[in-house]
């Protein structure tokens, strides 16, 4: 398992991490298989979008604040559950197949580490299976 | 890896698609271990649910178009912020369970291509490890 | 494979199975590799949230009935759409990362079965790929 570390610097922020994932597989050695990506906290999540334009990632952090409101009457004493309820919608992982020694990602797709609560300090872990 | 060629012809769509994954299954000659599927396009994603009743996946498609509308305010200038946002929260990615020769899918779950702006030419690539 | 059974006794509720994973995780004796946890129902689902506070699913579960309520408008004759709705939003399965015999969660992370449509029996399937 290797780790990466991502810095965000904004409460909701989707940061493009996908040269760093791309890294950790060339160091892998592995030509054939799967790519597992794991985010161990309960307010940030990990996603696959568009990369090509900013707005797309702009978009969607502030639609996703609109549609999921820090409400007054949650009752996590925190006051983050809106950072909670949007984790469990992008969801903790995803899986990215490997061929040819490369992540079999689509023209316009990119890796985007998304951050519900920040600024933070986070983790993202990386899991390579196969040959 | 495997890939399948959907045609869609909707805006929003959910296609049974699961047939198809069998083949390749099939095909695979492997008995024990898991299929993963994703999806390598931006507005577009893949889900499951039930199969049995079309008016499922029609209130899916209806009800989220309502929720995630397209927005004047969206500033991504190709006007389908809403597609790339619906990506997000159904995500590229599910793993399914591979058990002598065969998905293990529920009584009524059926494998959903998630067209999001249609019409258009799509792929699904399926991945498959085990033995 | 191996099966968990989960009783829930509430429409919309989040029970924390991850004691019952670990269980399954140490009888494999795997070290190193991928835990795929899989739901096979289509008004249920899984996912990884905070488990320290219980209001913590409480607001999840509250704000997500309030989000896709139950319309009189939807189809679907068996009048649980905005089960079938939340759970493709969820997604039924999630994929974590196994590390000296052990499952890599998070410091506050929790596995939860959420359930859409109870009271029901339900099952969650596991597969461990490693050595």
């Amino acid at each position: 398992m290797k780790v990466i570390n991502v810095r965000t610097d904004k409460r909701n922020q989707m940061l493009d991490i996908t040269s760093q994932i791309k890294e950790v597989l060339i160091q892998s050695g592995v030509k054939n298989g799967i790519c597992t990506l794991y985010v161990p906290h309960t307010t940030a999540a990990v996603t696959i979008n568009e990369g090509a334009d900013p707005d797309v990632k702009l978009d969607i952090t502030t639609f996703m604040a609109e549609l999921i409101p820090n409400r007054q009457s949650f009752k996590h004493a925190e006051g983050n559950s809106d950072s909670h309820i949007k984790t469990s919608l992008f969801g903790p992982s995803e899986t990215i197949i490997i061929q040819d020694s490369k992540l079999v990602l689509g023209t316009w797709q990119v890796i985007y580490f998304c951050e519900f609560d920040g600024p933070r300090s986070r983790k993202l872990y990386i899991k390579i299976m196969g040959d």
